[in-house]
């Protein structure tokens, strides 16, 4: 194939496994330019690392996709598929079983308030759809309102209400979409100075949002409850409590966006927690299985699921409540509270990640901020601390990207594979990861900071 | 819980296992009015067969949502499953591995024509999505062209495409999406009075809506091959190929919906394969590994993959790839031409369900058609052969559902699990159901058949 030849001309001394060749051969990735592709082959897993067929391993600092919150092939998760599987691997969604029903239990002990019954799907993409339909039709209104420098999914509405670049190419999108500002103290679109004015202004300004729009045509604020892949923003204490007054005000569905902050990475079972708000719906995925087979949902609070008693939900899909999948996360759930992984990771937040971020950011002059919580943090760079310029420009790619790449590089070429996106890198590692692998990922992103630190003002 | 209480009452003598009690308490289910749900608690199946807690066993003539193709908790599909979970559950969709790009080429190399790469999904709506996203992308045009009497999914973009009342509540949808009539010989649109002449119109229809629409601006036409929920409409000799001519003459993307059709159904890998009609782009999801873990895709034309060499393609998921959903399509693929599942499905449908199927409908005044290819056939069910009024209305519910459901209990009466949408009864077991229990199976829909008929006029 014309593939192989080109990757046999690029590497002349390296064999090409039957995998790799397949792979350009036949697979085409997500988010990515085809030809340019030159993926690892990922040929094993455990625990915070992966490594390829040659051997060579890497410390997983972006848990794959923020998914693996227990590490790879955690053998509980492993027992738990293989035990379903013998069992039962899949019935149609009109009927019940006892995976679904313990995983749909489990779930609904550990989310906050009323929200007690769970609408499965086989991702995030799909819970969001189906969170907002719910609200849809539950309150009779159609706009939904979500934030800039957000991510929800790729499908149709999904990706309509995501506030970052990968909706450009999705539009136009779903009628009814409409963006706001949320707060990001580092960059105040509202000019604040310090994280309570930020906290009034983003609440003023989305009431402003919500008085132009007209709330009553409103039926949903679907928001990160911690955004996740636009740069960990940490709400400041008060935001979410404004949200969720501006929602019952109008009667707004209040959808929480858990499918990256949920399920211990942010040291509570779900993100809102930490802020003692209960929202109308909860959108999951990710972390409640870690994604070892393919899980999503939604959470839906008693009142709201009182709609659909006896007018039929106007939504579904073959793989609703698939047992193999609720199987891994029933045994996943019960690792997190058994092993105290929740309080762990609150504790590693503060504790270890917290003060080690903070000497980085002293030591580095191309760090601007560092911020986050639990086992979800961002470093965030600049080629000037003091104008805060971004290393790189807004969804930067090719040579305008150099800086970033070269940081990956030098993290990988350390052994540690990282999350980037735009100008920052994120530390979201396996919530299980050892101290010593902790600190030792934060060594090498240490090391490779100085080569973005050849971009920045001194 | 009040719904546990309520069933009991219902139920008095009956205990509920806690598997029943949590799925009322906290499963919300796909297409339903939740307050009127009594699901069956599926404990096992096996083959052809499953079964709830108490032992009761059904014949599983629906195979579920026409996804276990080869049956429940196949031996080899399973053994497949745990080795794979053994070695590797999940990785994030930049990286490769062996059993993604395995399953990769073994879907290239059963797929007809050019069509070479594969974007695996979750599930059948994200391959729709994403195949929209595709030729949007390839054509630099917005429009897309669905049949009314189809079904593509429930995520924003699949569910304005699908032509069924389940797209009502989802309304306004995506901009873009228009429809029309596909070909349908027992109920034309078109008036005509032979298979040729539906053919033929049918085509004309089609020719002169892209005419009034504009053919430079629509992308795709995107049509399940076979017609699957929506009734088994096989459509005539020439049709396919006439879809493809007028897609050839535009420049418009041809997209086979194969969720349902695809992987052996209609006793070839896909149901376009019976016509030699090579379209742009299939979808596919069920039968690629029987829904064992949650998958779908889009398989490229290489053609087509060559407009995202240099530009990035822009859509994703975390669960992309997966590569236990993989290493169950591998075993799965294999499975189908080892044990040559494809020609047998030919061969029982030609030799066996079609005179059966005859037989049925020369029995039961209130069988108006039946129709069907490989085993994948419908009896359309009326109150008057003449009219051919159907036997209850479009989309009815309740009590004008009656005989419908009358039927339906009367097959699970009968110890057979149905497939039945509005006016039909589908034929869609597992391909490997034995010779023995297809010949029960359909005897005893041949028996329920008796309830419908006196609806019908002798």
């Amino acid at each position: 194939m014309t593939t192989d030849t080109e990757h046999d001309a690029q590497t002349p001394t390296q064999a090409r496994s039957a995998a790799y060749r397949n792979d350009r051969a036949h697979v085409f990735h997500s988010w990515s330019a085809q030809a340019s592709l030159d993926p690892v082959v990922v040929a094993g897993a455990s625990g915070s690392y992966f490594w390829d067929e040659s051997g060579k391993s890497w410390l997983d600092f972006a848990s794959q996709l923020v998914n693996v919150n227990l590490g790879h092939q955690h053998p509980k998760l492993i027992e738990a598929i293989k035990a379903q599987a013998d069992k039962l691997c899949t019935v149609a969604p009109y009927h019940a079983n006892e995976a679904t029903a313990e995983a749909a239990r489990l779930i609904a002990q550990v989310a906050p308030g009323d929200l007690n019954k769970v609408f499965f799907t086989s991702g995030g993409a799909e819970a969001i759809e189906n969170a907002v339909r719910i609200a849809r039709h539950h309150t009779g209104r159609h706009k939904v309102l979500s934030a800039y420098r957000s991510y929800h999914g790729a499908t149709a509405g999904a990706i309509s209400l995501t506030g970052d670049p990968r909706r450009w190419g999705a539009e136009p999108g779903m009628s009814g979409a409409v963006k706001f500002w949320g707060p990001y103290p580092y960059r105040s679109a509202f000019h604040a100075s310090s994280p309570e004015q930020e906290c009034e202004r983003a609440l003023a300004h989305l009431a402003d949002v919500l008085m132009v729009e007209g709330p009553h045509s409103v039926a949903a604020i679907v928001l990160e409850t911690v955004v996740g892949g636009n740069g960990i923003l940490v709400p400041p204490d008060g935001y979410l409590q404004g949200v969720r007054a501006l929602c019952d005000r109008y009667g707004i569905v209040m959808v929480a966006d858990e499918v990256m902050a949920g399920f211990g990475r942010c040291g509570e079972w779900f993100a809102i927690d930490r802020w003692r708000v209960v929202p109308d719906l909860i959108a999951f995925a990710k972390g409640v299985n870690c994604g070892y087979v393919p899980l999503g949902g939604v959470i839906i609070s008693e009142r709201i699921a009182e709609s659909f008693a006896s007018k039929v939900f106007p939504g579904g899909l073959t793989y609703s409540g698939h047992p193999l999948a609720c199987a891994a996360a029933v045994a996943c759930i019960n690792v997190y509270r058994d092993e105290g992984i929740i309080e762990r990771v609150r504790r590693l937040g503060d504790e270890l990640i917290a003060p080690a971020l903070d000497a980085i950011k002293q030591r580095h002059p191309s760090v601007g901020d560092v911020r986050g919580v639990g086992m979800f943090w961002a470093i965030e760079l600049v080629r000037d601390r003091a104008s805060r310029e971004p290393l790189v420009p807004y969804n930067a790619a090719g040579a305008d990207n150099r800086p970033m790449s070269e940081f990956a590089a030098a993290c990988k070429q350390g052994g540690l594979w990282p999350f980037t996106h735009f100008n920052r890198t994120h530390v979201v590692p396996p919530l299980t990861i050892s101290e010593d692998d902790l600190r030792k990922g934060l060594a090498i992103i240490d090391e490779a900071l100085n080569v973005t630190d050849r971009y920045a003002v001194a």
